[in-house]
């Protein structure tokens, strides 16, 4: 497929697509069209880096594409928000048309489990890395959205699910630790790592429910609370024990490793959420079908600025603000 | 500002924007906002990268701010849409922070000047290229779009303005043509391929008039005359002799290869717009204040798959798809 023309790229790349349910899609200058009645516009974008983000040794242009959306649906989650329509720019070099194919068909697997159509993008030269960008934009009722500002004192903190399998994944990766991934505890880590679940339904629900607050874990639950506390003003406290860790994690990597990965690690794509505590049989009535929700931790008052302790036995051990990238 | 953190980098950056008039912006998982009723959302998206669309050698970070926005605005002009909501991704190198502080002061400079609001975006590292990428959701009246498909045997094609300058401006540069360099008239031409002014005036008066067909020439206008012929199947007449070329590039480079770049060079962002004779003089009325539109071709008939002969002195000659990319 070297040699492709632009335009013949493009063809090929939109014949991987569903097509649009209504409006322009890939084709005019622009996509188009009808916002929901009475819906605020939700729109979020990610970009992913070749070298920085993932490596194409480690992972399928498939997998790849299933991620570039799927972190993107995450956000919206974290919102409360409903897919969807994507643009996606991929900055690709010559001899690179096949993989970038094969990434949209991935990325368009999980576009239709989510209701989400790619109607647009750009398809532009590299000097070297690969590069994707998802810009997502959906819609969410707007007295029904879950902001980070919303953490209020006495609610407790939840998470949705497990954490740390996606960071261990990677430390197998990382470490080359052959002996770890011929078994078959691997698997579930790679696969949280390469196609993470972006908890929509979970997201829908704990707005329809009128919740106010939640995050999503891209980097560990300490960065998230940080995040949480400093746009809320409040104080959090975070049961280390508490943490849901997935059991293949700590059966590879052991339960202190297992622990710091969930804490720190990230990519999780779990909804870390404030909830009162007089709603919690009510969110997990909600939440049945993905599993109940998890309480880690609590919001134990105001605070200017934010707060995160992170407890362990019941004592304040080092609350990182992980997550941190320097430039 | 070397070694700022990604979170103290993202509040520097969010400082050079305008906020939000209304919804979430920079700060939450994502940008809300609450669309205009009766509107259908407009969306696109370019990705800039360095070596392959700009060099910091030649541009300025403000500059480049500036150009990855306009040429977003550009193609909500060629569907006669209104700004809108940007949503910003950079992947910068350790140590560039500064300079892309200054990029989004550029980009809320042009931001300001259209009524757009940066309200989102991610900030990545970069194993080298500086990568820049818009993604940019507009409105328009759903009765009125500005569409590639709406061209109609008799219509005339037109221009919005004179075509050139930014490719001549361009040869300068590659060329390092020092000489011309140093002369007053480069410096319009610098201006067309640095700060590019995107048709958002003329592209929602066109839309406005009822006309149904406009593309943006980002790539010269032959290619962009092959997109409106195959989308509309439609076969195209371009007479080369009343292209408006640029004065300056006339100057410097010479009539032949003025209109050699008006026809192949690209980045004019002008938009070329299909037209029935007889609204022309109403045209020409709406678009008064950015000059009158110019006639540089027609569309002679129907044709599956469209065609596009370039007229010089009314003998055809190569008629180019230009804006060809090998991949």
């Amino acid at each position: 497929v070297s040699g492709l023309g632009e335009f013949d790229l493009i063809d090929a790349l939109a014949a991987r697509l569903d097509p649009p349910d209504e409006g322009l899609g890939i084709g005019d200058d622009a996509a188009t069209w009808r916002p929901g009645a009475g819906s605020v516009v939700v729109a979020t974008t990610d970009m992913l880096v070749e070298g920085i983000h993932f490596r194409l040794d480690w992972t399928s242009p498939r997998d790849l594409g299933w991620k570039a959306l799927a972190v993107n649906l995450s956000d919206l989650a974290a919102m409360g928000a409903r897919p969807g329509r994507g643009l996606v720019s991929v900055a690709l070099l010559p001899g690179q048309a096949e993989l970038v194919e094969e990434l949209y068909e991935g990325m368009n697997e999980l576009a239709r489990l989510t209701g989400t159509r790619i109607v647009g993008g750009d398809t532009v030269r590299s000097p070297g890395p690969l590069v994707v960008n998802v810009a997502l934009i959906g819609e969410a009722d707007s007295d029904r959205l879950l902001r980070r500002d919303g953490a209020r004192p006495g609610d407790l903190l939840a998470l949705t699910g497990t954490v740390g399998a996606s960071a261990a994944g990677l430390d197998l990766l990382v470490r080359d630790d052959r002996e770890s991934l011929a078994r078959p505890e691997a698997g579930p880590l790679l696969a949280a790592h390469h196609r993470p679940q972006p908890q929509l339904a979970a997201g829908g629900a704990l707005a329809a429910l009128g919740l106010k607050c939640a995050i999503d874990v891209s980097d560990g639950v300490a960065s998230e609370a940080w995040h949480l506390a400093r746009a809320s003003h409040v104080a959090i406290e975070i049961d280390v024990e508490r943490l849901p860790l997935a059991p293949e994690a700590v059966s590879l990597l052991g339960e202190e490793k297992a622990r710091q990965l969930a804490l720190s690690g990230g990519e999780d794509y779990q909804l870390l959420f404030a909830v009162p505590e007089t709603r919690l049989t009510d969110v997990a009535a909600a939440l049945r079908d993905g599993g109940p929700p998890i309480v880690v931790g609590r919001v134990t008052g105001e605070r200017p600025g934010g707060d995160v302790v992170v407890l362990e036995s019941g004592r304040p051990v080092q609350a990182a603000q992980a997550g941190y990238v320097a430039f």
